[in-house]
């Protein structure tokens, strides 16, 4: 089996470079999980994309249910093996049962390589397929695009973590500017107020975008208003933010 | 003025996505810079990618010299900064030459917001345009696909800095995973052999991309002159790699 993992970006069907779209057309197969991600029922989106993008009239398309984690495992890192275990069996039951797993591929939100566990889960395939791995636009792209900024300040370094990590670890040594993914809990809320900028966003590179920028000590409160307010709208969010320490 | 800056991937055409081809055929003016970035002409690049994706003939190409360092301005920063108003007022130049100053666009190698100046540069124009940015696929994610890995562990954070960094401070602390970019010096030869894993890549993304990847003290040599040999035989070179330490 030859197996591809194609970047679409981060909800707008735009964001698909014409890599991914001619890789879906060469497929004979594309998995589609329903559920996952969250809340949002993401599978409508790829199946929008497939409907747009596909022209290749042999490539079959087939839904699977994403197993749910077993909350019973205590340990984080085990529960997440067990899951993957899970999600790789249902993978190949479903390419089995389509009777056409000779191309197959999977539309990963954002882009492979970053905080998404595709690859990981490949790896359990046995046997082993090819593995291919088209690159997608990230949310942490879209969102210094949405506020045209730069990540890095002038040859400076910077760091790429998550909310648990920064609520854990606090701010990482000897760097100005952190971008913070998967928090569930506003983590900038364990920072000092005073001393930061951030720059937020939710639904980034969607119809539904929420952004907002200022001093943290301005737009902490703010934040977790919007927050809370498009999560119950949606009843689901993905946001994302960069901190970077004043001068 | 509409100052639309599009992130067009790193050298492979199918790198640009859907919105980055849209916002080109909506632009007065498309200014492509001559030399500049290494050694590479990529205002070929951009030419080719020009032709074969405009599809408004009303969008007009300029093209301007890329004016060059002062290498006679001894403090780095000041050297930059001093290189940024020159390229500012180069743009605003063509831009007035051209008369079709209403909308125009910069195409970005990789994404505006990494690594990159333009974004700098747009903000000494005067009058301030309007800014819109259109991310695009970076070398980074192109090295990590060609790799077909993951860049962070499980949760974990990773740091993007750059060879410079490296050689000065070392390893960051706290941190497993990082990846370097803009070395020319090959700085993975100021770590300890021992302990690390290396991903490497040149040219990634392109027709000519070379990759290698093993463990640091395997590599480190095949790296150094594969760099080297890569560089004579094209006459500039364009690297990246991530580093993680082995558990």
């Amino acid at each position: 089996m030859h197996l591809t993992l194609i970047g679409i970006g981060t909800g707008n069907p735009e964001h698909l470079t014409l890599q991914a779209i001619r890789a879906m057309n060469t497929q004979d197969l594309i998995l589609i999980p329903r559920k996952g991600e969250g809340k949002a029922d993401l599978a409508d989106l790829r199946r929008a994309i497939c409907d747009e993008m596909l022209t290749n009239p042999t490539t079959q398309i087939a839904e699977f249910d994403l197993p749910v984690r077993d909350e019973a495992t205590q340990e984080y890192r085990q529960r997440v093996e067990d899951w993957h275990d899970a999600i790789a069996a249902v993978w190949q039951q479903t390419i089995d049962a389509s009777g056409k797993g000779k191309r197959v591929a999977l539309l990963v939100w954002g882009d492979p390589s970053l905080y998404d566990s595709t690859l990981r889960i490949a790896s359990r395939l046995d046997p082993a397929p090819t593995l291919e791995v088209i690159p997608g636009i990230t949310s942490l792209q879209a969102l210094t695009a949405a506020h045209a900024i730069p990540i890095n300040d002038i040859g400076a370094p910077f760091v790429v973590t998550t909310g648990r990590r920064l609520c854990e670890e606090g701010w990482p040594e000897g760097i100005d500017t952190i971008a913070v993914m998967l928090d569930g809990n506003c983590a900038f809320q364990t920072l000092p107020l005073d001393g930061f900028h951030i720059w937020w966003g939710a639904y980034v590179g969607m119809r539904e975008q929420i952004i907002c920028a200022g001093p943290l000590s301005e737009m902490s409160l703010e934040i977790i208003e919007t927050r809370a307010k498009a999560r119950a709208d949606h009843g689901w969010i993905m946001d994302i933010y960069v901190l970077r320490k004043l001068p």
